[in-house]
This record gives C-alpha cells, sequence and structure tokens, in this order.
C-alpha cells in the first residue's frame, strides 16, 4: 500500500515529530511505500485566496502548491495525518492545507442529488497530540465533537473512511506513556 | 458596550460580508461603541510559530501582531466572530488568529487547581454562514459538534460566555431567506 503522512508541528524536537519519525519507520518495516509532507518544513500557505476559488469553483488553473499536494493524495492509498489538538482544532496550518487542497471538482463535487466524495477508496487515520488527559475529553465529549466535525466534516464528505486516535495528556505526562504512546502505533499502523 | 465585531472572508462582495455590515451598522444603532477586524484586508498572518511560543510560554515579548489584537480584546465587552463554516470548522486565517492572540498568560494561565480563563467578564457571540441546510445539520450532530469545539473549546475555556448563531443554506437558498437572516440580526445584537 501508498502511505501518505501529513505531519503538521512548529517544533521539529516535539513529541508529535517523534509520533511522525515511528509512523514512518512502522509503515517503511511493514513494506508498504511510504511518503511524510512537513507543511511547516513546506512553508505551506494555509490561506484561501481568489486564485483558489477560481480554480475551484470558476474555471482558473490550480495554484502550483495546490496541484502538488493533490498529487500527492491521488498517489495514496492511506493518509495518516499526525498533529497537535490547539482549541480542540487542528493548527491553522493543516486546516488551510484542507481548505485549499481538498476543492470542489478534486475531493467532491455536486450532483443533482446531492455531494458526492471524490477520494473513495481512501483510508484516513489521524494521529492526534493533546496536552489534556484523555478521560476528561472523553467524559466531556469533547472527544466526540472533535471526531465528528474531522471524521464526518471533512474525509467522510470526501469518501474517505476515518479513524482518530488520540495521544492524550503528552505534555504534562511522564516519559514513560509517551514511550508508551510510541510503542502502541506498531498496532495502529496496519 | 464596547462591540468588537471579528470578520473572516476573502471576498467583499459575500454574504458574510453583508452580515457584518448589518451588524456594525445595528450595533452602533444601539450606541455601542464598535469596532471592525477584517482580518483578510489586515493580511494577519495565521502561522503560530517560534516567536509566538517563546512568548506565550518562555520569557519572550508578544509579537507586534498579536500584541495590537490583544488591545482589541481587552477593549472589547463583546466579540461577535462572522465568518463561514469551511468544512464545519472556522477558515484556517481565523483558526490561527486563536492559535496566536489567545496566548497562555493573556488568554489563560495554568494554576494548580488546573486551567483558568482570563477573559471573563466578556462575552462571545459566532455569527456562523454555512452553505447546508441548518436541518441537516442539526439533525446529523453537527450543530452541535462545531458549537462544543468552538463555545467549550475556546470560548467558555478563557472565561467568557459563548453563544452560536447559524445562517444556514446561505449560497442555495433564495433572496428572500438571506434578507430574513440579516433582519434578524436586529434580534441577535442586543
Amino acid at each position: 500500500m501508498k502511505y501518505l503522512i501529513i505531519y503538521t508541528h512548529l517544533n521539529p524536537n516535539s513529541f508529535t515529530k517523534a509520533v511522525v519519525d515511528e509512523v514512518e519507520k512502522i509503515a517503511i518495516n511493514k513494506a508498504h511505500e511510504t511518503k511524510v509532507i512537513d507543511l511547516y518544513a513546506d512553508e505551506f500557505n494555509p490561506v484561501l485566496k481568489f486564485p483558489d476559488i477560481q480554480y475551484s469553483f470558476m474555471d482558473g488553473e490550480a495554484p502550483k502548491d495546490v496541484e502538488i499536494y493533490q498529487q500527492y493524495i491521488t498517489w495514496a492509498d492511506r493518509i495518516i495525518f499526525v498533529y497537535p489538538l490547539w482549541w480542540q482544532q487542528m493548527p491553522a496550518m493543516l486546516k488551510g492545507f484542507i481548505d485549499r487542497v481538498f476543492t470542489n471538482g478534486y475531493a467532491y463535487m455536486y450532483e443533482e442529488s446531492g455531494p458526492k466524495g471524490l477520494l473513495a477508496g481512501k483510508s484516513v487515520q489521524l494521529i492526534i497530540n493533546t496536552g489534556n488527559p484523555s478521560e476528561l475529553l472523553e467524559r466531556n465529549g469533547l472527544h466526540t465533537a472533535v471526531k465528528k466535525v474531522n471524521e464526518e466534516g471533512i474525509f467522510e464528505f470526501c469518501g474517505m473512511t476515518a479513524e482518530t486516535i488520540f495521544f492524550g495528556d503528552v505534555a504534562m505526562g511522564t516519559d514513560n506513556e509517551r514511550k508508551e504512546y510510541l510503542k502502541s502505533i506498531g498496532e495502529i499502523i496496519d
């Protein structure tokens, strides 16, 4: 299978980067063709502007950067997003990647009967690091809400399957807990 | 009262802009001191980078743009966000405004007992335009999830009260429906 890892964090020494490295290592060990996109290193521009709209809804051409990332998405069988949860939502950098790359006519289209996802057959995994303990976010329903806006709101809308894995308490937790998270990636990546 | 309107849309001819203009007009008519921030016109940079982290978690200085927007927030009694829902979430531009401006030590802090919101006494209203009909998003629980990640995940965390108003079906609906939305703003803005 072809695995695309899309990684979003400003700090190359973050735990998020350690997770990405482990996901990549395991995907390669399991003989998947594997590519990694690092949105911060790429200095991706997350602000949707007129050329995007012209391309997506009128007759314009795809902005060059959007076209390149769409080729990655097209190539992949599985897309694994690794990022921290800021304010219970993805970082602006990654939100802008969705806003700009998952365009009308590429990721979905509207038919008489309603919207139709154009990325069917691909699967998405979200590996999300949070500062809050997972028990807290599960108890107050935030995990459910976060899964819903992402899985249904973005990926299933485009026809993909999606699942979410939370690694909680990553900042204040112990080194041992973080090691356990890294170890669990072997079961997450099949 | 002091009303701060924070507006996010790339198109100055959008319905979102018509909503902003109406909110501003009514706030002024009701004798509120009123200011408007237009994040696209300001060319706000939504990407959180190292200077933000140094300021928020170490001993650095606030980036100049962050400092200016924090002064607006500090000034306001009520903050009204007007924006379109893209992928059931706010545009990257606005998400980055939250990521960068609502910093540790300004919008919240951590005490022994847990996090404490530092913006108590202020109220937030979100006026969100969606392409989908409201009935659909209510039925499948997406409205509830969107409210939760925003109201609880961001604004109540900072000690503010928050409420959300959805204007659904704004692209495919009729002119008359859009006029009714604009008329309803008189009751939303008190």
